[in-house]
């Protein structure tokens, strides 16, 4: 485990990646990003991912990511195999696996380059209307809620705030709608940037819960876009699935950040829960 | 070149797969799915990947695959090298590199499943309104068009015929919008089926066209869910950008049977024409 100084976020210390003795990438997958018993958030591993594709790149930052996610991955040591693509003055590519003691979990493609804050020639996605942060929700086990949220690791780094028009579910009111929708931002007070845009693209409870389907919705495949810097302070999250079918479901989820600029995009393909 | 057999569709034909004699995987790409010099189209290399991945899997359809575009890919010989990952009841992984004389071009990960038409249980996504296949357009350059489209194989190929709510740039009068949709189909007669919907999800002109701004949008990402067996006939596609911002343009497709129903969905990351 890389030491926790105090001046490091528990973010950047946990998802820090290292050289190994034979020269291959590797990391500690830390244990407090749990999503459920010896189960690590997809968010936090794909910043895990882009820090070893970066080590590798000219550019600065992820700007897009495609995932799949072949097993569940537990803590602990794992190694990340970085097999360069081409590398130009615009972006580079990459594909990274990362491989636990029992093979490799996640198999990723990284296309990194340097972003900049510069504004939109065009955009069609302004922030939806929600809740200021300060009248939002989190459903924790007080003794009033009915379904709260599994205290796992995951709900203690990342600060969320669900907007109250879709947090109905916790209190015995499902909606029709599978849309959540809140204000998330690191608890170790780091600010946000494209690592911290990677672990928000997976964040929000299962849309699936807002219908009140609970139960773990696993990840197939996920592509994460980081469109821009996101600005200090909270970010926007909205998670929307388009279709429920055949046991499928899609998400999209749209940040935005707290000037309210589109940051980061993404789109998973999950299993519906029974 | 697989001979083609006048039973035998041209798509069919020039997205088959071979085992070549040391074992691997093999494809001709065929010089007919052009969409500049010597550069083919994005989709239809998806759907030759697709087939590769479907030799090494118990399911019978691609449900989600994210490709890499790491070069421009031509015609002739390409290498398939499959990497199989876990593979279960409901589901298998693996990932696929497409490889030409020159080295690698497109670096995919694939997840197959065996899809049904079985009916949503939930969706939010209708066809949007749109024109009559028989009311829509194809800007050839019949001599009143003033941006005819470029003559190029996979126009041939596939029979597209565009809203003219979003076709104004080829008469001259660009829309304030990035948004494209039209009826499309294989020109062979062939019905459409998820490996068909996977040349769909990138098919359309460029939405930046829309807005006047002509030229190529290179694609970085490309992620395609296919949600369902589409019926037969036409297929409904629209897609749209979300944000153009320094340099980069998201495309999302969503594309509908012709009963209505949503089959697939795309988005992927571009670089913005000068």
């Amino acid at each position: 485990m890389p030491q926790t100084d105090p001046a490091v976020s528990v973010f950047d210390a946990t998802t820090a990646v290292t050289r190994s003795d034979g020269g291959g990438l590797a990391a500690d997958l830390d244990p407090g990003w749990d999503v459920g018993p010896g189960v690590l958030n997809g968010g936090y591993l794909l910043a895990v991912v882009a820090r070893a594709a970066l080590v590798e790149s000219p550019h600065a930052h992820p700007v897009a990511l495609s995932a799949s996610f072949l097993r569940a991955t537990g803590p602990g040591r794992a190694a990340l195999a970085v097999t360069p693509g081409p590398a130009g003055r615009t972006l580079a590519h990459s594909a990274v696996v990362l491989a636990g003691a029992d093979g490799p979990t996640l198999s990723v493609q990284v296309t990194t380059a340097t972003l900049t804050d510069e504004p939109p020639a065009y955009s069609a996605a302004p922030p939806p209307e929600a809740s200021p942060v300060e009248r939002c929700v989190w459903p924790v086990d007080d003794g009033t809620v009915v379904h709260p949220m599994p205290e796992v690791g995951l709900r203690k780094r990342v600060e969320t705030r669900l907007d109250p028009a879709t947090a109905g579910w916790a209190t015995g009111r499902p909606g029709h709608e599978p849309v959540m929708r809140g204000w998330v931002r690191l608890a170790d007070g780091r600010d946000p940037d494209p690592l911290a845009l990677l672990l928000f693209a997976d964040v929000l409870p299962p849309t699936s819960w807002a219908m009140g389907r609970f139960g773990w919705a696993p990840t197939v495949q996920l592509q994460v876009l980081v469109r821009a810097l996101p600005a200090p302070g909270w970010c926007l999250a909205e998670s929307r699935a388009s279709e429920i079918a055949g046991g499928w479901l899609d998400e999209d989820y749209r940040i935005w950040d707290a000037t309210g600029r589109l940051v980061a995009q993404s789109r998973q393909l999950a299993r519906m829960p029974r």
